[in-house]
């Protein structure tokens, strides 16, 4: 075997040493698949000095992701920095613009320039792939893209992030509030330097939308995802949910309509028992439904140093093996740009809100309610704290737009002491 | 899109229909995907004048599968008759020898001649695929060929024998014994003609020496796998299990060792709430545990029109966009001929026999039992049945062949009125 496909990888931090382990540990594995000699030629990162616990003697430094990118020796560009702008997005222009073939684990990126970069790089005949960028080790892009061709896919769900998963069970676990497990997942590291991107599911939402766009042959457009984070999840509604044998996860869920493209990540209570129910902790779980297929479940480490590294060797063997297709599985120009649309599909709900101790107040939340076109499955009246009562309530199902005006007649009518959630209840 | 990719199609079953249904209804997508347009230019079967419920009136009809397969107008040859040996093999061998590309169903082909096929592929130049041919519509062949590539395989699990589970899980559900059920899905339909490749794992092991073959760059070895089916599983069993919190699955177990490769599909008791435990009817589950990905887990329909047909379109479309990697993943010459290996792993056991009901007979079975090298975790006496006393045995951890021993120990004391058996307890 005397070809060989060799690599410059930019950003050396959890995924780009693991490349270089998997790399270094399994070469002629690799390259008796890949039918080519895997080389390692140069690599980039902020730090020259630090100690990464891996020996990078024998590959070329460079100080410049964009020199690395243009190399005359590199054939493939991976990139591992991360960043939705910046030196990732620069560079992997560079690398494209000079005819090499990109790798990426950047789900921010993609969310945000994923048509253009696509666009681009079949302008320029070279691969742009992102297994990496998505639910971590589970090969949910290639599943997508060429396992399930032959489907029209109907819907996605996905708990796609291992923070938000952690810090939920964690809840659970201990019965102690979010604040103080958001505050010990920020102690452990587990949370983005802009929280917001776990916490908010916009991490989640990346994912999503990238998924959405190969599944229905639409633009990536991650403005027209509806995002809802964890933020204002209690630890009574963690108990309440498990009383009534739900769990509650950060959910992503994309359907085509006829009014559009439906693109949610919010969390959701999932019957406790289910696959979604009992993921617990980094594990993803992706499920896709397709006219033929039925339904496929795909769950794994949704994060860390091997998982997403053997994603990223994937995409680099399928490269090795001449594999090209284009990025999101269609020509770029022949995907669509789908109006974004508000789902309808109902759904029963959890709502939950606190009321002012006073005779007659649920008769008033019960006729909100009614007026909005949503009525009560289970209403559940917890201890008074002071002059205060927590009531949850579980709707039968009814669409969105009416939780929302049931949202508004809750607030209106004045008897709440805390602002009313709803979270959507999916039996799967 | 002028150009095409021209279908010629043998057997028309249930999957081949499918595969016409999804052309038929999902050309304009199928299309756009593969890069050209998805045609099917000739079909063939045993009877012309059946009903199938599908228009037929566009393509050409062979009698003789090999004529079909060697027919100018025909760039792939999809093979779904079925069969080791006979029409299936002379017309596959027909197709590669004519430069045709092959896409197969046939597990049974292949388990028994894949490495002599997938040779004589790549001497032709040709690709030769079969997703369809391993848990339907599951696209585990591309996720352990291409999508883990990164990863040295460590174990491979699976149920993957719809009929199987469907028995066992019927049985727990009525209470009724094995003779019964089997005769209920005899009736329905769901049993190969010799019933034996269904029940006696043969099917199912078919399936597994093809993940082996992947999975650990083997030449396929069907003889060297071992074989129990579910014909002795009572329902005494089944209840037993559920008992102890487990449940009974047909699960096929591979992972190479230093003494070599062990392939064994045979009943296990499974956690009962695990999410192979909680598997039901026609669902197949696949579990590939690899150095970096750690473990994946995919779940789907493993049988029926419309998630069979979906895997073989999945192939079609990828030889439409030109991906052509060997057959089982690297190049045939490079596959070893591994030895094959009896488990030695430690595992707990679950043992059923009867005794004669008489004093000393209990000692005389836990003597042997020690003498084997077999503890006793837990043992349960039943209800007397006359003069025999049914009688439930869970091990520790201990090897293989001191199960083995512990059995003809067993059997040796005189004392059984029943053939005692042995299933391994699996935590997963």
């Amino acid at each position: 075997m005397t070809k060989s496909l060799r690599l410059g990888i930019a950003g050396l931090g959890t995924v780009g040493v693991g490349v270089i382990k998997i790399i270094q540990k399994n070469l002629d594995l690799l390259s008796a698949r890949a039918g080519k000699v895997i080389e390692i030629t140069a690599v980039c990162a902020k730090s020259r000095t630090k100690d990464r616990n891996v020996n990078l003697s024998g590959y070329a430094w460079e100080d410049d992701s964009i020199k690395l990118a243009r190399r005359n020796d590199v054939d493939v560009y991976v990139e591992l920095m991360g960043g939705e702008d910046g030196p990732a997005k620069a560079s992997v222009e560079a690398a494209i613009a000079a005819g090499k073939h990109v790798v990426t684990a950047n789900k921010a990126l993609l969310a945000h320039h994923g048509h253009v970069l696509a666009s681009a790089a079949e302008v320029a005949g070279i691969s742009l792939r992102f297994e990496a960028a998505v639910a971590g080790g589970i090969p949910i892009i290639k599943a997508l893209t060429e396992g399930l061709a032959g489907n029209k896919i109907e819907r996605i769900m996905g708990v796609m992030n291992g923070t938000c998963n952690y810090i939920l069970t964690r809840m659970e676990d201990s019965g102690l509030p979010y604040s103080e497990i958001f505050e010990e997942a920020n102690q452990l590291g587990f949370l983005e330097a802009d929280p917001n991107l776990d916490v908010g599911g916009v991490d989640a939402a990346h994912k999503l939308v990238l998924l959405s766009s190969i599944a229905f042959g639409t633009q990536v457009n991650f403005s027209a995802a509806q995002l809802q984070g964890i933020g204002e999840i209690s630890i009574d509604d963690i108990t309440a949910a498990k009383g009534m044998g739900y769990r509650i996860k950060l959910l992503g869920l994309s359907q085509m309509t006829d009014k559009g493209l439906e693109q949610s990540m919010q969390p959701c209570l999932v019957p406790y028992n289910s696959p979604l129910g009992q993921l617990e902790g980094g594990t993803n779980m992706v499920v896709v439904e397709g006219d033929n297929i039925g339904q496929i479940v795909l769950r794994g480490a949704g994060a860390g140093e091997g998982p997403t590294a053997s994603a990223v060797m994937g995409d680099v063997i399928d490269i090795a093996r001449g594999i090209s297709i284009p990025t999101f599985g269609i020509p770029a120009a022949q995907l669509t740009k789908a109006p974004a649309a508000q789902s309808t599909t109902p759904s029963a709900y959890y709502i939950r809100t606190s009321l002012r101790d006073a005779p007659g107040v649920l008769a008033d939340i019960a006729r909100g309610l009614g007026n909005s076109g949503v009525s009560i499955d289970r209403l559940r009246q917890q201890n008074h704290e002071g002059a205060s009562a927590p009531i949850l309530i579980v709707t039968h199902p009814t669409e969105p737009s009416n939780i929302d005006k049931a949202l508004s007649a809750i607030a209106a009518t004045g008897e709440t002491t805390s602002e009313p959630i709803a979270l959507k209840i999916v039996e799967v």
